[in-house]
């Protein structure tokens, strides 16, 4: 796909996707763009330095997972803005396991 | 409400919600937040300086309109990043009315 990489690291509750872009892309690429199937029954978190509508469009695509958190580095974790499960409120800050 | 202002301008085919910060906020606003009630069967331009989260938390609150763009001052333009019409195409970018 031109102009946006997916890599996936499979959690037990969630799937962290983080996507890299080539260069400045264009709003055009959401037209073409095939983000990293997942399992539905698990969370999803986003990762990447991105325009703010490229996070949108993926939320909105990952609707269907139990609920979609959004890495901000500023505060190193990620914040969940939708949630289709008791074990995770809107708005509620995931501390990120990370490899070791 | 506590730490964010909502205002709303409508135009013909989208109400435009522009959003201002008090301060610094934290995700846990998104737990009280309350987001002006729109007319669903026109779409929504978000506008506003804030974190990638409130504009997910946002675009995911106005699922149920026609369509939901992000305004990109860098663009300066709205890009679609979800749409129930085929008047409008996700990658879309909607040059804004702006009121003389």
């Amino acid at each position: 796909m031109v102009g946006i990489k997916f890599m996936k690291n499979e959690k037990p509750d969630y799937t962290f996707v983080h996507f890299e872009l080539d260069n400045a892309v264009s709003s055009e690429i959401l037209s073409s763009i095939r983000p990293l199937e997942i399992d539905p029954t698990k969370g999803v978190v986003l990762s990447g330095r991105g325009p703010i509508w490229l996070y949108c469009y993926l939320v909105h695509h990952y609707h269907p997972t139990k609920f979609v958190a959004v890495y901000d580095p500023r505060i190193c974790g990620a914040v969940v803005v939708e949630s289709h499960t008791n074990k995770h409120k809107v708005g509620e800050v995931i501390r990120l396991e990370m490899d070791s």
